[in-house]
C-alpha cells in the first residue's frame, strides 16, 4: 500500500500535480464519499467495484491514462454527454470526461470566473486551475459544447475546440448538428492520425451500446417494489460509467447485473425501510457530488429513477446498430445524440414525454428537482415539468444545490415535509 | 393635465392594469428618473422630448398603440434586438420592444421565475405577472429568441414563439439563422394577413437605417473632446428608440442632432468637469435602468462610448439597400442581424474586434463592464475582452449590477478608485 502511494505520487508529480493541494482535495473527497454513500446498510457487494472505481479515478485511471499516453495513444478531455465518445474511439482517441464533482475545488476557479456561475464549472476549472486534475495533462486538448451560456463562454474564454449543440429540433438544427459530428470525427483523425474505418465504428458503436446496455438493466432492477440498488449507488455506477475504461467498466457493470438479478430473485432490497418512490430530475451530479441523493436517500425517500445526464440521459437510446457504411453510421450516431432531451432545447418537448413516460413505469410517486445552482437552463425548465407533473397528480421539491455541504440539514427539512406529503398521498405540487 | 391622467387611468383600467401597482411602479419609475438623470446640468435642450418620450412609454405611447389596435392593426412583442423589424412593419406588424427596465417590478417574478436569474427577465415577467405592463394586453403575441439560457427557458415556459439565434457563425449558421427570419416573416404575415412586398420592405429598410443613421450621428458627437451629449443621454435616446413610433423617433432624434451640431460647434460640453473618457461594455440597460451608467458619470467619468444593445449593438450596422428583389432583401436583413457581436456566439471574435476598433476612435482610457446579475454571457466574456484590452494597455472595471439601488454607493467606491486610476494614466487591468 505504502508503495503504490509512493508511486502515484511520483506519477502525479510527474504529470504536473500540485501535490499539497492535491491532498486536501483527497481528503475532501473520501471524507465526502464516506459521508454521502458508506452509511447505507445493504448495498451489493460488487458495489465495492465502484467504490474502487471512485478512489482509482485520481489514482489507477490515471496510471492506465498516463501509460496509454506514454505509449503514444491519444486523448481529449470533454464535459458533456453531447461528445460523440464512439467517434473518439473509432479514431483512436480516448474521451475523458472532466466534470468536476469536488466541494473542496469550486473557489479554485474564482481568479478567472464569476463566482455566480454552476459549481459544476467551477469546480471543473478549480481543479485545473490549482492543479489538481491528474488529467490536465494527459490530454491533447479539450472539446466543449454549447449546451448551456456557462459552459459556452468558459469554453470559449480557454480557447477550446466546441461543437455546436443546436437548440431546436428542427430539420436544420439536425443538418448543422450532423456537420458538427462530421467536423469533431475530422478533429479526432487529425489528431491521431488515424481515419475512421467503418469497421472501427461498428465496434465501438457495440462497445458504447454495451456499456447503456449494462446501465439499462442496472437500472431497470430499480423498478421492482424493492430495488436492490439504491439511488445513491446507482448514481455512482453512472459516475464511474464516466470516468473508467469502456471494457473494465461493462466487466464491472457484468458483475453488479449477476448480484441484481441474485437480489432481486430474494427480494432483497437496498433500503432497510420502505418509503416513498421518488424520481431524480434535473442537473447532472458528476464524480464526488452526491448532495442531494444522499440527503434524499438518508430521509427514507427512494430514488428509483434519474433522468440527469448522470442518470437516464447518458444511457437511455442506442445508436442504431443496423448501418453498415460509415456514412449511414455517422448519421445514426447523430441522430443518438441528436435525440439527448437537453434543456438547451427550446421547446424541450422530448424530455416531458420521456418523464411522463418514467412515471408509470418506475411507479413515481414524487419527483426531486436536483438543480445546481445558476444552471438557468434545468431550473427554469422545472416549472415547464411540473406542468406535466401536476396533470398526472405527481408532486415535486425543487432542491437549488451547491457543492457545499453546509445546507444539507435545512434541505433535510424540506425533503422530510415532502416525504410525509408524499406518505399522506398528498397531490400537492410544492416546486 | 387632470383630464389627461384621468383618461390614461381609463385606458390603463381597460387594458387590464392594476391601476394601484401601476401607481406604484411609475412613481418608482419617475423617481429613478430623478435620480439618475435630472443631476446633469449641461444637458441639450432637446433632451426634453426623450425625458417626455419616457413618461410617454407608460402613457402617450399606449394610447397610441391602443388606438391602432382598435383600427385592426396588429402588434408584437420582443425582447431582443435579433428580432427583425423591417419584416414585421413591412408586412404591417408593429414590434413592441418590451424588455423590463423596472427594478420596482423584479420581485414580481417570483411567483414563477427563480430569483437567481437576470432583473432584465426577471422584471419583464414581473410588469406582466403583476398586471403593470400596459403592452400585456396590446399585442397578439411575443416573439422571444434563444439568446440566453434564462431567455430561451421563459420563453418555453410561456408558450412564446421563439427565433433559434445561432451560436457560431459558419456557413450553416448562417443558413438556419436566414430560415428562422423567413419563419419569422411567414409568422408577420400570417398575422396581419399581409403578404411582405418588395416594396413595403424597401420602405421598411429604409425607415429602419434611418433610425440606425441617426443613432449614428448622435453617438458620433461623442467622439469629440467635449461630448455635447452624455452617456446617461445617449442610452436614454437608445432607449427611446426602441419604445417610440419610428418616424416619430426619427423627428425628435433630427432635432438632437441640429442641436448636438450647435453645441460641437461652439465647444458645449455636457460634462461640467473633464474626466477619464470610458466605454461601456456589456448587458443592455432597458428603459428605466440606468443605474451603472449614473454612478459612473456622477463619479466624474465619461462614456463616449456604449456597445451594448442599448448603444452600438442596436444601430452599429444597417440593412445593405441595394438589394431589389424581395429575396435579396430578406438576405440582406439576415445578414445584418447575423453581424450582431452578442456574448451568445462562441466564440465572439467580432466583438473583440470591435470593440478594439472603437478603443483609438473614441479615445478611450478605461471599460467599464456593466454586467447584468446573472448574464452569464457577457460576465464570463468579459474576461475574454480584458485580452484584447490588456493588449492596448485599456485598463477595465467589472460592475455586475442588479435592479436594485441600494449598492449604488458601493459601486461609487470602486468607480472613484478606477477614476484615480485612470487620472494618473495607469494600466493597470482590475477587471
Amino acid at each position: 500500500m505504502q508503495d503504490s502511494t509512493t508511486d502515484f505520487r511520483k506519477l502525479w508529480s510527474e504529470i504536473g500535480v500540485d501535490l499539497d493541494l492535491h491532498d486536501q482535495l483527497m481528503a475532501g473527497l473520501d471524507r465526502v464519499f464516506t459521508h454521502t454513500h458508506l452509511w447505507q446498510k445493504d448495498r451489493p457487494a460488487s458495489m465495492s467495484l465502484f467504490d474502487k472505481a471512485f478512489h482509482d479515478s485520481h489514482a489507477g485511471r490515471v496510471a492506465e491514462i498516463a501509460a496509454y499516453r506514454a505509449k503514444g495513444g491519444k486523448s481529449v478531455g470533454t464535459f458533456c454527454i453531447y461528445v460523440p465518445d464512439e467517434i473518439a474511439l473509432a479514431a483512436g482517441v480516448l474521451p475523458i470526461p472532466l466534470c468536476g464533482g469536488s466541494g473542496w475545488a469550486v473557489d479554485h476557479a474564482d481568479r478567472m470566473f464569476p463566482r455566480d456561475i454552476c459549481p459544476l464549472v467551477r469546480s471543473t476549472f478549480g481543479m485545473s486551475f490549482s492543479n489538481t486534475c491528474p488529467y490536465k495533462k494527459l490530454k491533447d486538448f479539450a472539446v466543449g459544447e454549447t449546451t448551456c451560456d456557462a459552459k459556452k463562454k468558459a469554453w470559449d474564454l480557454l480557447g477550446f475546440l466546441s461543437l455546436e449543440i443546436p437548440q431546436k429540433k428542427n430539420i436544420i438544427d439536425r443538418q448543422l448538428w450532423l456537420s458538427e459530428v462530421e467536423r469533431f470525427r475530422g478533429e479526432m483523425e487529425k489528431l491521431s492520425g488515424r481515419a475512421v474505418t467503418a469497421e472501427a465504428l461498428a465496434s465501438s458503436i457495440r462497445l458504447v451500446n454495451n456499456k447503456r446496455r449494462l446501465l439499462q438493466r442496472i437500472n431497470g432492477f430499480r423498478k421492482l417494489d424493492e430495488p436492490p440498488i439504491s439511488g445513491l449507488d446507482a448514481l455512482l455506477v453512472s459516475q464511474a460509467a464516466l470516468n473508467m475504461d469502456v471494457e473494465a467498466f461493462n466487466a464491472a457493470a457484468g458483475v453488479l447485473v449477476a448480484e441484481l438479478e441474485e437480489r432481486a430473485s430474494k427480494g432483497v432490497s437496498a433500503y432497510s425501510m420502505p418509503g416513498p418512490r421518488v424520481l431524480f430530475a434535473g442537473s447532472p451530479s458528476p464524480m464526488g457530488f452526491a448532495k442531494t441523493h444522499y440527503v434524499v436517500e438518508s430521509s427514507g425517500l427512494r430514488i428509483v429513477a434519474d433522468e440527469s445526464c448522470t442518470g437516464m440521459r447518458y444511457f437511455r437510446d442506442l445508436v442504431d446498430e443496423g448501418a453498415s457504411s460509415l456514412e449511414d453510421m455517422i448519421s445514426a450516431i447523430a441522430d443518438r445524440y441528436f435525440s439527448i432531451d437537453c434543456a438547451c432545447f427550446s421547446p424541450n418537448m422530448e424530455r416531458m414525454d420521456n418523464v411522463a413516460a418514467l412515471l408509470p413505469e418506475y411507479r413515481v410517486q414524487g419527483v426531486i428537482h436536483g438543480i445546481l445552482q445558476y444552471c438557468h437552463g434545468y431550473d427554469i425548465e422545472a416549472k415547464a415539468l411540473d406542468k406535466v407533473l401536476s396533470a398526472a397528480g405527481v408532486p415535486s421539491l425543487k432542491i437549488v444545490a451547491d457543492y457545499g455541504e453546509q445546507d444539507e440539514e435545512q434541505i433535510r427539512v424540506r425533503v422530510e415535509a415532502f416525504r410525509e406529503l408524499l406518505a399522506v398521498g398528498g397531490g400537492i405540487t410544492t416546486g
